[in-house]
């Protein structure tokens, strides 16, 4: 895996160990609850960084991929694996690359990690700061509001929970799907603070529409929402309307169904919303499918999958965030005639 | 109102009733319960048509807004309504346009079910064919499979439910919202019958994920699922799993919880996902707010404004999906060499 | 003919009465050397601009076209006519409007000068000053280095050519072609003098890259060089070098063959370039042809068309020039980490 | 170096050894009259490609550097060289990676080498062919027509002149430059058959806008002109038109001053273009310059440059030329709606 990160501005402080410590959060092995493939996901830069800072360069970099087992993959050769990509794949390019699922792996998320982790460096720059944290798995749901919640607690739970009690619950649930050879969905949930008024167009690109193909177009995802959401709907106007009030020269709202964006823009409130990912496709079960002559055959999981996708999707979920805000306030540079400045 | 559709390809008959029939089901004044504007809301195309058909060039068109009454916003020039977009653009561009709202009326969606007219008539070709129905308001649900509907009524429901029951419900609790001078929100669902396989690309612009950012750009969109969507989430693997077959020489799933789409490609299947509308934020009652002064004032809402959204957004979720169906009908034509053709 | 403009900053005051002179210098019918079609060409403005300054919104704009003859094109509808793009279009969308040429005509240009004189607008806010002029008409040729003309007396001229002496002789070779039925080409010079240091993209959008698509993507442009151009080609490092002094704590070089662009980058020195316009294709004499039925046919110029298309290039050059050099000073505020602010 | 190449249609069959070929064309140390770098420039595909075949998906590639020597660059740590990046990118930037000039390299296009290999494999399936040559060194100039030639003894020439005389002309005057550390300039001509009419967008994407950006784009250019060019500025439209005819039912023109583009969209006769290359600006002898203090210092150049870019150059031009058409063959499916075709 590898990419190109266009881009970042000149003269940031490339933290090496902060995106080290991002892709740890992410990587396999690290807990009993995730897969057990043992990859080192070091990342190797190749351009772009300059003793220690960004040099206004495309960011190139690759991370080997030091523990792969083709004969993993061997069976899959020829077949397509239920809810996976392989057939849609093979229908739209002809020919693929079977082996480990390339490009439809979520392998291919440790890349968002990367950019995510430059990203998240320039944020800091301007306080703006994203917690991501499970909160859902299956049926085992944290119902109770961001702000209850001590967010510091997330990184210290492998299933990414804050709540003690309710990560327990989770984590008990993926042990049983686990043992049945069986995996379970949930939800992860996003915090932004921090973010200043104005990121976001007004039509098409809305800030919250960006941040909802960011996640939809995560491995696995099958919906999002933002602010009130779905629940949000049965309010009526006069309960759902954030009244403005000025506390110390800053314009705030009482409440905050909006999800800090208004009219796609943000209104320097708390950005949150969430994110439903549906159960891994790759089962440890015998199930029916087809090969690519059409022919019905079983197939069953081979390899180290996870039985929930949820504790290692959290560092996705923040990277994907953190880059929709970074393009935001870029693009923002240039909306005013008075932001402009001549070197 | 007017804008450019570009990348419409030569050589389409252009059915300039069918457009205007699809402003129709969208224009206020329809019905008693949404906006009782009366707009005629005729567009005017000055480029890009000849003779009958498109011309490849982009496509330009006006539609004149002819029953504007300014009066009805002199009172919101220097205010910042609650959960409309006034303030974050005050902030955003330091001057805007207080007169209707601009670019952050809902009224601008009348350009994208203009060019979604036009998307249509190019899906038409190729017997892709998209169904939007309201399928909640506030607590009333339309909880019948789709495939259970009778899709051809939606039209002749003032509310766009095809189910005759749950229609007459949704009305009455429109109708109540707007006595009280309040508002309601809603979910629309949609259906896709007909893509080919193949559509979407493989990362970020997954199919699904383009059309959720296309439906989260309309104003008042909170969320967006497809598929097995949030309700998803608690099946496990082999429940959620969409399991192959071959029939007459087709591939098919038996179930479809992947909403027709794999991996961000179109399968086939049907796509379906569901949209949520909160409630109009002008409502008829009085509410405090701040002015650009940062004062505290009270506001009540004037003019002829929409006490559910939902009636008229049923054209502009079908508009919106139509524009991201023919985008990736375009785009894929570049994915295989034998596609490549030369004059 | 109309468009939208997209980018422009808010608070920029749109002097209307600017815009209108920069279109008086390209319309038609201005001296007896140009086509004596009557156009008023005045812009209305759509959306964007409101109580006098932009508003961050796509700025639209029509302006229509009220002196058309289309019996004028009447003769044109099945002809090719040579070296103009009648078959080209033709042959890549099947059916084409061979009224007045649709977007093959260089009244297209007129949009250009509309969106140029705003970005000039901008561009005087930070010092950056464009000096377009004739250069040469066939072999009439103005050979003093810039340093030496009084370009304040470019547009005093009919031709666009600041000597006079150069401009009396180009306009005489312009009469004599237009009384033969003929055409004939020549070179737009151009200036940009205040370019701060620093605009530009390293690889593929440098700075001269994107002037001379912008320049070749003028109707009849031929060719474009900048700084020491084709001449320099002949002259070695030694002599081509420009060397570095400081001044006044302000970097400048000697010499100036890099035409103020090193590396693709802006240096702060004078930008300077020439444009290649070839003879108009429509002449009055009779030429063959084909028609679209591949039958050799004979034509002639009807309607008002232009002898040399310089003096009307000047304000369409300096327009693009304008444009490219606002987007790299947008482009440009997100280079540095420094340069980033939030509201 | 590396880089990742995308829009490649899946089914290529990637002729590795064509690329390398490619590769070797443009390598340091091929010849006396070229740098002495000894670089093997072989290029590691790292996805994309799989079973030989292209997969549709980006394809990443790295070519490492492995005769670098660093020490050739310690002096120039903290120099501005003349003409060069430096100071417009330290400018730009705030720091800048001085090792080997980065981005600002001429060893950047070895990257626009390997894709203009796949593109023009892709190219070659629709006999589409390429071919560019040395037509000037200094003064010295091949003046023949290019149908007088025979390219096919291009690459035999180390100077890339297909005219042994005038080749060994141009190698004298490069020996000459060199023997005084001094380096010299040239234009690179370009020939391309075969395309089919229809390729170019009408307004700003015209073709030879695109190709002229392409070259533009390249290291050292300083101008471009495509057909009849600068000189043909002189010929009246009655010369300079070209008369179509018809044979054996194909339109073709009796002349060709329009370089196979009319309109901006080919028109399937031969496209030709020019591309101006100034000298090399790093010379070993000494020249003042100034340092990042603002001093006054000397330099001479170190290491193993190029005394002349010409012959490493015409690579180079081909590889833009190449993926311009590509991009235009793909661009240009989507035109017609009859060109569209579903799985």
């Amino acid at each position: 895996m590898g990419g190109i990160i266009d881009g970042c501005p000149s003269g940031l402080e490339v933290d090496l160990d902060f995106i080290q410590a991002e892709l740890d959060r992410r990587k396999p092995g690290q807990s009993h609850i995730v897969s057990q493939r043992k990859e080192k996901d070091k990342v190797e830069f190749l351009a772009g960084i300059f003793e220690g800072k960004s040099t206004g360069t495309p960011i190139g970099f690759i991370i080997r991929n030091e523990n792969q087992k083709p004969q993993d993959y061997d069976h899959l050769m020829d077949v397509f694996r239920p809810s996976h990509a392989d057939y849609t794949y093979a229908a739209k390019y002809g020919n693929r690359d079977w082996q480990g699922g390339g490009r439809s792996s979520a392998r291919e998320t440790i890349c968002r990690v990367v950019a995510g982790a430059i990203a998240k460096l320039i944020l800091k720059e301007f306080g703006i700061k994203i917690y991501g944290y499970t909160s859902q798995v299956g049926d085992i749901q944290l119902k109770k509001h961001y702000s209850k919640l001590d967010l510091t607690k997330t990184n210290g739970s492998i299933v990414r929970c804050p709540d003690e009690l309710i990560a327990e619950m989770m984590i008990r649930r993926i042990e049983m799907v686990r043992k049945e050879g069986d995996t379970i969905g949930g939800v992860v949930s996003c915090l932004i603070t921090g973010t200043p008024v104005g990121l976001g167009e007004p039509v098409f690109d809305k800030l919250h529409a960006d941040l909802g193909k960011a996640m939809l177009s995560i491995n696995a995802v099958k919906g999002f929402e933002y602010g009130s959401g779905f629940e949000g709907i049965s309010m009526t106007g006069s309960e759902h309307n954030d009244l403005f009030f000025v506390k110390q020269g800053e314009v705030h709202t009482h409440t905050n169904h909006s999800g800090g964006i208004q009219g796609g823009i943000s209104n320097g409130e708390d950005i949150y919303f969430r994110v439903a990912f549906k159960s891994v496709a790759t089962i440890m079960k015998t199930q029916s499918s087809i090969n690519s002559k059409s022919e019905q055959v079983e197939i069953k999981g081979k390899g180290r999958h996870d039985p929930c996708v949820l504790p290692r999707a959290v560092p996705v979920v923040e990277a994907m965030a953190a880059l929709v805000l970074v393009d935001h306030l870029l693009r923002n540079q240039t909306t005013k005639l008075e932001y402009i400045s001549t070197c």
